[in-house]
């Protein structure tokens, strides 16, 4: 029996067929198109279905269920999408506009944070977990939390924001509007803005050569330099690794999930990243020697987290 | 038919006969006396659970169940206490030696903020939703968190320690280790000590004659000092709201519970604390307009809090 996901992005809209081994049989995209009108995003996930079916040669009502991954606020209850700022969506009932264009009756949805957690839960570094925690590492600080297979974002729906705990009273300014949220200093764009202010302040430094070889000054820079000895590039992956782990954790102090998996472009990093931080958090974590510990562990769906999510909520 | 619930402290052993109504019908109470040894804990609980049933003219083995709330580092799964510093137990079955006493066979046994949060779910100030966290201000800040009337303490049963949330990175060292805890500005122990530091700033303050009249400095003499006027009172009270609140939006970004309960002598203060507390959350609170968002209440149970949850395990 398959079952249908869907990740709804700003300027993307991919869906997969989806097996009972959580094996993903075909995949397609789309582009979004928002500025096309909040109807027209709904249709283009409707032609998705119909062509991933198509080539499947079944049709969309065979299909045991759908799922939708999208930013944003999103009620999980009524299928609307509240406020998504990239689809430029308010209020809008998703879920009910798909409905009726594929026939498929049984479609849920969920924020794609909280989507791609599950995805890892169901299918990747948190298989098998009783309770897992996935962190994203990206532009922003994203999460999700899962408990026995199920998405867990609170009684309204919008929890698991772990970006937007303050980890710093008073301290860098974010986005959401409070000052030290964890997401101002362990998002790829607070590393990146370090490593600018870094390179600033150090003009010998190696990030300058790094920077050159890349093209860019990216999340990169400081761990690649770091690893060739330059001591103002180790300055700032040792800041990024503390902070880190400071908000890892708060998490782990009141949820104590079995897994915490770390996704977005940071946890590419791999070792340079993990060992750091596996140290720190031994170091720092509250109740010590008594029965097992949280693991730490490298996300490994990548972008299919959000697709096999959404087919298992 | 009747539960029996449980609330063994460092100092006093508590038991209670509750009904279907999670009503108390009888209570008593001994001293718990540790130094006595880990098994004359067991014996004071047995001896007042049969006093309880004489009493009701029950039997023991007639009670439908019976839960403990137990202080520390608790296994709920196989029913050890596996530390707790004030009862001087290190991996102690205390379920298994208070069933042999007893002949009750469910017991159940939880950490005792988590149960004084399941009390406050179960018949207190969080009744009847679906999910809650519970916050005390006491000597440490204690927490407990609530999904669909049962503990969630993560994999591991020591979860919801919300007090050991960093909320000022290398802020003011904590007990546990780490800096800038939550617990290290939120506690009636932080409030006391930041209230005698403003009295020795400021020798005029009205806090002196406060604290005259009380006999001593606790968590009451800036919030009485600023109800009369005073400017360094108000400052101290300030500083508590504003500390309390970032922890507070932390718990709900994440969580997004439908009641977060206060509890704890500092809860005691009313309006004084609630009143400024709901305004400052309310420009915090991470999304807004969407939905409904978490009631802020205070606990209603008090000391009653952990028997009834320990009966509702």
């Amino acid at each position: 029996m398959y079952r249908i996901g869907i990740d709804l992005g700003g300027t993307k809209t991919a869906a997969a067929l989806i097996d009972e081994n959580n094996r993903i049989i075909n995949k397609l995209s789309l582009p979004t198109e928002p500025d096309k009108g909040n109807d027209n995003v709904s249709q283009n996930i409707a032609a998705l279905v119909f062509e991933l079916c198509r080539q499947a040669g079944i049709k969309p009502a065979d299909a045991e269920r759908m799922g939708i991954a999208a930013p944003g606020a999103i009620d999980s209850d009524t299928g609307y999408i509240e406020r998504a700022h990239n689809l430029k969506m308010e209020h809008y009932p998703l879920v009910d506009r798909v409905r009726e264009l594929t026939g498929i009756a049984d479609i849920r949805i969920e924020n794609d944070a909280n989507a791609a957690a599950l995805g890892e839960a169901a299918a990747g570094a948190a298989k098998g977990t009783a309770c897992s925690v996935m962190v994203t590492l990206g532009t922003g600080v994203g999460g999700g939390f899962i408990i026995d297979g199920k998405v867990f974002s609170g009684f309204n729906h919008i929890g698991g924001e772990f970006g937007h705990m303050v980890i710093e009273y008073n301290g860098r300014r974010c986005n959401c509007g409070r000052r030290g949220c964890w997401e101002a200093y362990s998002s790829a764009t607070a590393l990146v803005k370090r490593t600018k202010e870094a390179m600033e302040e150090n003009p010998d430094s190696l990030m300058h050569d790094v920077a050159k070889e890349l093209g860019k000054v990216n999340g990169k820079v400081s761990f690649i330099a770091a690893r060739r000895g330059d001591k103002a590039a180790e300055a700032v992956v040792d800041e990024y690794v503390s902070y880190l782990c400071c908000g890892i954790v708060n998490v782990i102090n009141m949820l104590q999930p079995e897994v915490l998996c770390l996704g977005g472009g940071i946890s590419n990093e791999g070792d340079g990243l993990m060992i750091p931080l596996q140290k720190k958090i031994d170091e720092e974590i509250f109740v010590r020697g008594i029965g097992r510990t949280t693991e730490i562990r490298i996300a490994r769906l990548a972008n299919d987290a959000g697709l096999i999510g959404a087919a298992n909520l």
